[in-house]
């Protein structure tokens, strides 16, 4: 068993239904009306809650961000391949995922799956070692999109290559590309491929990507960081899925 | 006086000059090749060397990754009012300043000082309470990036009152905008203006931005943290600004 920390942890959890949870730990004397909805959710799902004082949480928890709740859950269980091509199968928009690699910080991929969340991914895919970090550090920049994204650990690149060969475009950002992020078309079926700030992406999968291409940058000293050039490319994503009418008009 | 943590800090700030050094200091039996240019403009600029054993750096320093080199200065110059304007009468491409406002984590403000320099950003104009944060814990993330970039304090609205009458646009970056930041046109003289996650924009700065607009995600539950959505919007304006051939063609 592992621990979620924070209401909104909590909640997007329950809402999820991946997990199994053992009990709902909610501090005595809290307000409890922030926590109507999950306490809501809890009951229907016959998910007990315990008032406990603020010391046992305190001695439970990893951080001090847990706002009054945790809860005591299993893991966040992985999405397998054969899960991945029945939700893929399910969509009815062009597929759009997310392949991080060299993630070196479990609070940088917190955030990135923040991010991919909100720009419309629709699973990530990640190495094995991922699943090494603290899933609270991971959870807790998430905002809930931990809960919610779907997670693929891959050990090779042969689910690349099944992808690749159903019509995926294989997009690998890397700094020194020739080809911009806009002259690719991010509309069909697309992996975009993002590595590490130290060694890029590995050779394995450069070696199979469809393009490469780069984000634009003044070419000063310091370059993005991943968390923030997988939203940007996201970004660019969304922009040719859902057209503005209006570019760069006044 | 405080110090930098790193050999990328500390070479960043020798090469802009705006902090005075009083000693650099060396884990002794480093492999010195690695801090060579360091140590050459050291040299060049007089700055006192001096090897110490790992114990009194890891005394010293506030976290784990000085990577054996520390140096004691004095903090870095906040940018004045007509500083600014004289940086930015020198410019030869239109100004791309960057307001943030409500930042509640010194690593947020770093990643995105490193982002603003990345994507040409001529300044940063924060508020006041942004100079109480660690400045080794902004510096780290910023990869240099906090001691090249220009960092302005505002106090109130007047230097953006001054600068919209001089024919700056104030894109205020809002969840709930109707217009997307795409529908605005961003090669003017541009602040974009960026609230945190909580608050979002203060009136005061709200009701005199010439355009609200906002980053289109899917509507789901998350949203962008402060650092990401900077770095998205900031990538727009550098697309506008330097315009890809073929956008989104394959």
């Amino acid at each position: 068993m592992e621990h979620l920390e924070g209401r909104q942890s909590v909640l997007a959890a329950l809402q999820v239904r991946q997990r199994r949870f053992e009990v709902i730990l909610l501090k005595s004397g809290a307000h409890e009306d922030r926590f109507d909805e999950v306490l809501a959710l809890a009951e229907s799902l016959a998910v007990p809650v315990r008032r406990v004082d603020a010391r046992e949480l305190d001695s439970l928890a990893h951080g001090s961000s847990h706002g009054g709740m945790i809860a005591i859950v299993s893991p966040k269980p992985r999405t397998s391949v054969t899960q991945l091509l029945e939700i893929l199968d399910r969509l009815s928009d062009a597929p759009l995922l997310l392949l991080l690699e060299g993630v070196d910080d479990a609070r940088n991929l917190g955030f990135t799956l923040r991010s991919a969340e909100a720009l419309g991914v629709h699973a990530v895919l990640v190495k094995k070692h991922l699943w090494d970090f603290d899933a609270i550090e991971v959870a807790r920049p998430a905002s809930g999109a931990y809960e919610r994204i779907p997670l693929v650990q891959i050990d090779d690149t042969s689910i690349l290559e099944t992808l690749i060969a159903r019509g995926f475009g294989l997009f690998g950002c890397v700094a020194n590309a020739k080809r911009q992020m806009y002259d690719v078309d991010l509309r069909e079926p697309t992996i975009l491929a993002i590595g590490g700030e130290k060694r890029g992406l590995s050779g394995a999968v450069r070696s199979i990507c469809t393009r490469l291409i780069t984000i634009p940058t003044t070419g000063g000293a310091s370059s993005l960081s991943l968390s923030h050039a997988t939203a940007i490319v996201l970004a660019e994503a969304m922009r040719q899925r859902h057209p503005p009418n209006n570019v760069g008009a006044g």
